[in-house]
């Protein structure tokens, strides 16, 4: 039997529609592979039928009676609504019906009910989101981009250790080199955090190539960016926002006279190209790192393109149990710096 | 007589060559503006001879015997090399003989020296540097961007006050828009620090918006960002990084076909304006805040145009008197918050 992926159906900018047919395409993709659609069961329903999948044995739902709305605060919603689709996915997940969770919906939700309903690891502090980006060479993969925005050096360091784990395992590099987000490259720049994480991601069995600046991220040079969840999340919104504006200010001029018109028309293979190179739908989502269970955040915005992609990574992550390869490791104390350094670097010993 | 800027004719990575010629360009194009060049008299010299410009009254030479380099540590450096070109360009605006200073050089060096000669306002706990980024629409002013690495909420709060005169006086801005950059736009978002901030925000005079995320920077909605100088200045990084991969990642794909090709080519004139657009070079340089006296740094990879832009930002903001703008801001007490709610904010009061 392949991988059982649960998928909050109801998350996301666009309700189930891409959620349902991002489904679909996976199992299509990927005979082994079976999918519960979590969410109000009239309405699946009726998008599968819609969708022609109605009888589809490897669609199956799961109904729950509530949402958390992307607005809503995390712990406030999945206290005030207990039946929510993103609690009911993460309780199959932990009820052993599913292998993965793949929500589009509020993240710091997912977060919360991941770790409520699975739990950490042994060892982890804090489990943490780790987004993809693209580079000019293969992804990199920046840990954490959102759900610990107050951080410490133990919880930077372990963000590295899980993310290249990752990295090892789903993108089959050896011996991820790792990166400490900083704002120069010498040892004594950065923050009080970074410093302090420094000494410690220094002193471990990791390929640890020191501070990185803001501009070595899309390099190719780097396989895995450290930085705590505020910094990684201004990054991720800020290189959408970017891209975004740079787009349409390169439209805006291409559009401005009949040569650059023509042009644009006779290069629009490469624009095309080059958009699937950038487009977040295709690097499909964030694993989160750190709990004992699967989970997969892709953009409230998802179309069906990356859903079926999230799936895919959530598939993927299970195939190659990335969570056992984490579990032995810390278990092992292979990567973990000894309690005499973490409490130096907490302290701020050197 | 018009504005007297001191340029560190020794900064930057590519030598005094393109730091001349950008003086002599600014003293071209404004007849009443006069600029020192200050380092190491005889390349000058023979630097400002090579450009036809060594009779040139509006240009002259201030000896210095030492450079600060790019990676040299600033309060180190400083200490050593008590005649670098950086602190005698400071000096030589202590002493009243030039209005302001502009440096490619080390930024951490200029920040140092600035802060020893010129002193901060009375008030002004942190000076910082305030970047310019290009938007949809106008500039939008960060600050700070990198020289604060680690800040507390009555900081951040100066920063927003400060940008917002110098938005207001440079770019004609009535009411600048100030937004706090957090990860969320809900009040609770964000980390301990933004918490905190958003308070003092909202209870001071300024066109305050509220917290802003990393992909509303480029929208054109936001006139001023109050942030860190760490999260700052990797948000800047992280900008240059991605414009720089995505160009390249778009001409890898424009050069893979013939009609491509040709396409670009048809287009070349809408890339030349896409590229003035957002070439940094075109927004000069950053202003230092904070300071009796006035500091502009440009980036050390500055080509003659960008060198020229950023002495007409320093020639603009002594004309319009930011410095004595904030100064009198500050001594009126008007927008800064009551020392009730900087205890408060500071020791997390609500």
């Amino acid at each position: 039997m392949g991988p059982r992926i649960a998928l909050d159906a109801m998350g996301g900018d666009s309700g189930p529609a891409p959620l349902v047919s991002g489904a679909l395409q996976a199992v299509n993709d990927n005979d082994h592979l079976s999918v519960s659609l979590v969410g109000d069961a009239e309405q699946l329903c009726l998008e599968l039928a819609r969708i022609g999948a109605g009888d589809d044995p490897r669609l199956t739902i799961v109904p729950a009676a509530e949402v958390v709305e992307m607005g809503e605060k995390p712990m406030d919603a999945l206290r005030r609504k207990r039946d929510s689709s993103i609690m009911v996915a993460f309780k199959e997940h932990k009820a052993g019906r599913v292998d993965g969770v793949v929500s589009a919906g509020n993240s710091g939700a997912t977060m919360a009910a991941a770790i409520r309903c699975l739990g950490r690891l042994p060892g982890v502090v804090r489990p943490g989101i780790a987004g993809p980006f693209p580079t000019l060479r293969g992804p990199v993969l920046m840990m954490d981009v959102g759900a610990n925005v107050d951080c410490r050096p133990r919880h930077l360091f372990q963000f590295g250790v899980m993310a290249s784990v990752y990295h090892e395992v789903c993108f089959g590099t050896a011996s991820p080199r790792v990166g400490l987000l900083s704002i120069g490259e010498e040892r004594g720049k950065g923050n009080t955090l970074v410093r302090r994480t420094h000494d410690l991601l220094q002193a471990s069995d990791l390929n640890y190539i020191g501070n990185i600046e803001g501009g070595d991220i899309f390099s190719g040079d780097i396989d895995v960016v450290v930085c705590d969840g505020f910094v990684g999340n201004v990054c991720l919104k800020v290189s959408e926002g970017l891209a975004e504006a740079l787009g349409r200010m390169l439209g805006d001029e291409l559009s401005r006279d009949l040569s650059s018109r023509l042009g644009y028309f006779m290069s629009r293979k490469a624009f095309a190209r080059f958009k699937k190179r950038v487009d977040y739908a295709e690097y499909g989502g964030a694993p989160l790192l750190g709990l004992k269970g699967c989970g997969i955040i892709c953009h409230g915005k998802s179309n069906s393109r990356a859903v079926k992609n999230a799936i895919d990574v959530a598939a993927d992550m299970v195939g190659k149990d990335v969570v056992g390869r984490i579990r032995s490791l810390l278990a092992a104390g292979g990567l973990a710096p000894g309690p005499e350094m973490i409490t130096e670097a907490v302290v701020g010993g050197k």
